[in-house]
C-alpha cells in the first residue's frame, strides 16, 4: 500500500475508534478510490470493502479479481456468478471479527440500496450510520497534494469559462456553447464533468438541461461548469448577457457578489455551515429576493463534485481547515432570467481562499 | 400521461395485486425513466417515485420541480434544502394510503442506500423485496417498439465494430481503436456506453480497462463495445488478431462459437434461464475449459445494459416471450489471450433471435 493510503487508513481507523465504530462499508464510490485507490468495475455484482481495526479486505465478483488485483494489496473474498455473494462475505465478515451483536456499522451512503442491505441481513441489529463521521470526516479535510490538484483543475477551468464566453454570438446554442467548452476540457487533457449553459428564461431553472435554445440579443446566459484533471474536478458558475442586459439584471447581481462576500467573510473554522448560508442567505433575503434563492449555499467538492461539508441552512457540521466547498447563491426569476455566482473555496490560513482567479463581474458579449 | 406510460402503470398495478405488494419506491433510474419517462438530476437529495395502488407521486427536491414538471404531470412532493426530506416523505406516504402495518414494500434495488434506509426507516416493519417481480418483471418483457429500437441500435453497432477492426495497424493502442469505435458512434449520432479493446494477454481480463498497450505480430483482439441511439443500447463482442493467431487460438474460438450455439438452441419461452447457462458452459467443460469460463453467460439488456434476466448457473427465471439478453461464453488464458463471443438475443415467435448481423468468425488483420 503507499504512503497515502497507510496514512488514509490509519485515520480512518482512528475515526472508527474516536466515534465507537465497529465496521466501515465501503461501496464501489469515490469512498473506495480515497481508501484503497480502487474504481472497481461497477455494475449489479456486489463489491464492497470491509475495514475493522484489525482487518480491511474486499467483497468482490470472482470475474475482476484480476484486474483489481492490479491496484490493491489487500485481501480479496471472491464469489462467483453461480454462487452468489453469501458465502464470501460471510468468510469476509469473520475475517474482520465484527461483532455479530448490534455492532456499529457504517454504510457507504453512495452504495446500492442492494448492497447495503445485503450487508445489514447478514448483521442483524446492527446499529448504522452514514460516513459522515469517518470516511466522510477525512475526505472533507484536504491535504497539500489534493489542494495543489484542485487549485490546478480550476485553473483550468477559468480558461474553459474564458473560451465559452468568447463563443457566444448572435444565434449559437446552448449546446454549441457547451461543445467549444467542453473541447477546452478535452484538448487541455482534462476530462468534462457537467456543462449547464442558459440562455435568458432557461436559467431561472437552476438545473435546465443544456439544449437547443439559440442566443437572442438581451438574454442573460449563465455558465456552470466543470472538468476533472489529475483526479480533481473544477466547478464555477459565471453569467453574462447578449448585447444588452434584460431589466433588473444589474441589481440581481450586485446582490449575489455581496452575498458571496458576505459568505467568504463568514468563512473560519469553528463556525457552523449553516452561518455560512445564513451570511449569503441574509443579504438576498434584505434584497426582498429571498423566495428566489430556491437552494442552498454550497457543496462540498473533492474527488466528488458534490460531497461533505454541505453548506445549508441545517448543516451543524462544523468547518475545519482543509475543508473545501462551493459559496454558490443564486436569484431565480420564472420567466425572465436567474443568475448565480459560485467560487469553490478551501479554509487555509484560517480563512476561504478562492481557487479561481476569474473575476465575478458578468461578462459582456 | 402519454399512452405507453398509462399502459406500464396499469401493468405495474396489476403485477402489485398478483404480487401482494403495497408500493414500489423507484429512485432516479432506468425503472423511473420506465415508468415516468423522467431522468431527474441525480445527486444526493433524495428523490423517489412512490407507487400504490389508488396513488402515485413524486418525493422531490424543490429546486428541481420546475425542470422536472417538463417531463411529467404526476404531484411532486417537494423538500427544500435547509427542511430535509423527512416532511414531504411523510405527507407522499400519506397519500399512497400505504398500510404503516408491515407493508409489503418494493425497492428499486439500484437506488442509493441513504434513499432506501430514508425509505425504510419511514415504514417500520415493512416486508421488502426489490423488482423482478413487478417493474423488473415488465421491463424484461420488450414491446415492439422497444423491439424496433434494439435492432437499429445492433445494426448501427455492427458497422461501428467493422471500423474498430478495419483501423488495427502494428502499433496501435487500444484506446486508439476505442476511439475510433466512439467517435464512429458519435459520427452516427449514437452515444457511446463503453468500449473495451483489449490486445494479447489483456484479454484474459474479463474486465481489462482499454489502455496504451500498442498492437503487436500475433496478438489476439477482443472488442466488446456498445452505443446508445433511440434510447436503447447495443453490446456485442468479436473477436480477432494481428498478422497471426497466438497458439490455441483457432481451438478456442471454435469452442466458444459452438457453446453460443448450444445456448441459442436451449432458448425458448418455459426454459429456465439456467439451462441456458449450462448448454453454453457444458461445452466449454466438455473441451476442458471449465475453470477459464469465469463468468456467467449473460445478462439482460433493455434501457439498462445489465438488467434482468441474468443468464447464470443459479438463476430460476423463466424466460418469456419479448426477453433480451446476452450469450457471452469466454475462455481466459491468463498470460497468453482471452476470447469471448456474445450475442444479443430476443425471444421472439419461441426462439432467440439475434440482433446482429455480423458473423462470429475472427476477423483477420
Amino acid at each position: 500500500m503507499n504512503p497515502t493510503l497507510t496514512t488514509r487508513m490509519a485515520n480512518l481507523r482512528a475515526r472508527m475508534a474516536e466515534t465507537g465504530t465497529d465496521l466501515v462499508a465501503i461501496g464501489p464510490s469515490s469512498h473506495m478510490r480515497y481508501m484503497a485507490d480502487l474504481s472497481p468495475h461497477g455494475d449489479e455484482r456486489p463489491v464492497m470493502l470491509l475495514v475493522s481495526q484489525d482487518y480491511a479486505g474486499f467483497l468482490m465478483p470472482a470475474l475482476n479479481v484480476d484486474s483489481s488485483r492490479q491496484h490493491t494489496d489487500l485481501p480479496f473474498f471472491a464469489w462467483a456468478d453461480a454462487d452468489g455473494p453469501d458465502a464470501a462475505l460471510e468468510q469476509l465478515l469473520e475475517a474482520t471479527s465484527v461483532s455479530r451483536i448490534s455492532p456499529s456499522v457504517v454504510i457507504d451512503e453512495t452504495m446500492r440500496a442492494d448492497f447495503a442491505l445485503l450487508l445489514l441481513d447478514a448483521l442483524p441489529g446492527a446499529k448504522r450510520r452514514f460516513t459522515q463521521d469517518t470516511v466522510g470526516y477525512l475526505r472533507s479535510r484536504k491535504d497539500e497534494a489534493e489542494y495543489k490538484a484542485l487549485k490546478a483543475s480550476h485553473l483550468l477551468n477559468d480558461r474553459a469559462m474564458a473560451a465559452g464566453f468568447a463563443a457566444l454570438k448572435a444565434g449559437v446554442t446552448e449546446i454549441e456553447i457547451a461543445a467549444v467548452i467542453n473541447g477546452f476540457y478535452k484538448a487541455n487533457g482534462a476530462t468534462p464533468e457537467f456543462c449547464s449553459v442558459c440562455f435568458g428564461p432557461n436559467g431561472a431553472f437552476p438545473h435546465h438541461h443544456t439544449g437547443a435554445t439559440r442566443l437572442q440579443h438581451g438574454d442573460a446566459v449563465l455558465i456552470d461548469t466543470g472538468a476533472r484533471i489529475g483526479g480533481y474536478p473544477s466547478d464555477m458558475t459565471r453569467v453574462g448577457y447578449f448585447g444588452a442586459k434584460p431589466e433588473g439584471f444589474d441589481a440581481v447581481h450586485d446582490v449575489l457578489d455581496r452575498a458571496v462576500e458576505a459568505a467568504l467573510a463568514a468563512v473560519k473554522p469553528g463556525v457552523k455551515a449553516l452561518e455560512i448560508d445564513k451570511a449569503a442567505r441574509d443579504v438576498i433575503t434584505a434584497a426582498g429576493y429571498g423566495p428566489n434563492f430556491l437552494h442552498r449555499t454550497g457543496h462540498g467538492l473533492g474527488i466528488d463534485i458534490h460531497e461533505a461539508p454541505y453548506i445549508t441552512g441545517a448543516s451543524e457540521t462544523v468547518l475545519d481547515e482543509g475543508m473545501v466547498f462551493s459559496i454558490e447563491p443564486g436569484i431565480y426569476l420564472a420567466g425572465r432570467f436567474g443568475l448565480r455566482l459560485e467560487e469553490i473555496v478551501i479554509i487555509r490560513n484560517g480563512k476561504a481562499e478562492i481557487f479561481s482567479e476569474m473575476p465575478r463581474h458578468a461578462v459582456g458579449a
